[in-house]
């Protein structure tokens, strides 16, 4: 059986900010729908993980210490891994992300937003 | 730096049919755009890489030797490693691909469209 996931359908599902929801899995990389929404990510680095950010909807801007990239829809960005980074949402924000099974959400840091496990979209 | 990838201008910059463009590589996975026309792609197997297929244009009827999945711009499936598929487009369809860097592009078939090797986007 092919599951089908329709990325519109998902997003009328969950209206939680910050709070990536797993809607497939392909070699051991996470596909996540996220909304994002207001300035609330720290400086977080992942070791040994790249994170690929793909914006659906509004703005982000993504940070390193040494450049910037402002994404609109139809854009993604890939920030390596080992490179320090935050994410800055203009407006309400609809994101993909591709990353690793059990990335931690911000990296090493501790923050508002974080949180320990990642829901399954099929779990709500 | 970061670079940005902008999924329209990436399709603006090729027309070939079966071949996909590797834009970014996040975790051993590559990111690719290709165009598919035709019922060309012959039933094949990835031993060990499951396979995403994201519609962004376009109607692709994906099948198993036992089920079939119609998707539609905005949905994506995945074909699990070891699984027999093949594809059917309706119409000329823009898809993005989620796959392992260095898989086989039709498996251990060989067929017209078969490729030996990707070629990046950058490159063209």
């Amino acid at each position: 059986m092919l599951k089908v996931v329709n990325i519109a359908d998902g997003f009328r599902r969950f209206d939680d900010l910050f709070s990536p929801k797993i809607v497939g899995e392909v070699n051991g990389q996470h596909i996540k729908l996220v909304r994002v929404e207001g300035d609330k990510v720290p400086w977080h680095t992942h070791d040994t993980e790249d994170e690929l950010f793909w914006v659906l909807d509004g703005e982000l801007q993504v940070l390193t210490r040494d450049t910037s990239a402002t994404l609109h829809p139809g854009e993604f960005t890939i920030v390596p891994s080992g490179v320090e980074h935050r994410v800055v949402p203009h407006g309400h924000v609809k994101l993909v992300l591709v990353e690793t099974d059990g990335i931690a959400h911000t990296g090493g840091v501790k923050a508002e937003i974080t949180l320990d496990r990642y829901e399954h979209l099929d779990d709500l």
